[in-house]
């Protein structure tokens, strides 16, 4: 079954966002591990504002991979063509797409459709790009989550900037 | 000079606490280099709730090195006897101190006198024990931090029940 996964950037305080939105503080100056991700997935899971800010941009970032792109939000009516849009029935919705042939899933946030998938017990890894600052104020990675979730380190790989990749499976 | 090192156990998700003050969550079965930091400490910064919670064990937990206490409230009246209460003055207090021969200072918390030593910039080292769950909600490590604080990673550790620890060194 394909898995998902939760690939994001945080502070050590464990925030996502900066307390004005910002994310300016994610290096760019090297690959961290990306290039290897992203060939493991052939799929994206955002949210609604994740959606409009990719909608935003001009092109992809540098070296972003041509991904199924799945769209979840109770109040659009429509996405771009070629994209999927999911508007209820989560838990069901994502358990079909997991049963479908295909690589892995990038799950790209944000923080309230990555608690709702949490919460579903639908997320298989996490993988954390922890950056060495403190935001100190922000958008936390998860907003409330039902049940404390323990999970098992299965990998950690060091950086020379001192971004340190992390990375869990979530026991079922 | 003396330096403040906050070490503390924290969950993936950044908090100190459950969402109802637990830290049961805190892994016991193992050193995870505690005997190796107490040779390196002398004293123990706290806020009020801390040295309250502490005055109410019956003893000190197992291993836990003789320290010479400070205490910070502005609403305590008085400490036990051999401690010491920092009312006001935080910044020429711990100056004081951290030029005084001794130690290292352990700085145990909570939240608010963290992130008030943090904005006065007078911590000089971060450890954290990410402890291999996610909690979900409850007390984050630090409150509101003025700015954005930068670290340098000086030393990883992993643990095989999945425990991590991370330093950290405050630029400054």
């Amino acid at each position: 079954m394909r898995k998902i996964i939760l690939e994001v950037a945080v502070s050590l305080d464990g925030l996502i966002e900066g307390p004005k939105g910002e994310y300016d503080w994610c290096f760019q100056d090297q690959d961290y591990g990306l290039s290897d991700f992203f060939k493991r997935v052939d799929a994206l899971f955002m949210g609604r504002k994740s959606y409009e800010m990719m909608q935003g941009m001009s092109e992809a970032p540098a070296g972003f991979p041509k991904l199924k792109e799945y769209v979840f939000s109770t109040t659009l009516e429509k996405v771009k063509e070629g994209a999927v849009l999911i508007k209820k029935n989560i838990k069901k919705e994502v358990e079909k797409i997991k049963n479908e042939k295909g690589k892995d899933i990038w799950l790209f946030g944000g923080a309230g459709l990555t608690t709702s998938l949490m919460n579903l017990k639908l997320v298989d890894e996490i993988s954390l790009a922890v950056h060495p600052l403190l935001l100190g104020g922000g958008k936390p990675l998860f907003s409330e989550l039902t049940d404390r979730i323990p999970l098992k380190l299965v990998d950690t790989k060091t950086y020379s900037t001192g971004l340190i990749s992390l990375t869990y499976h979530l026991e079922k």
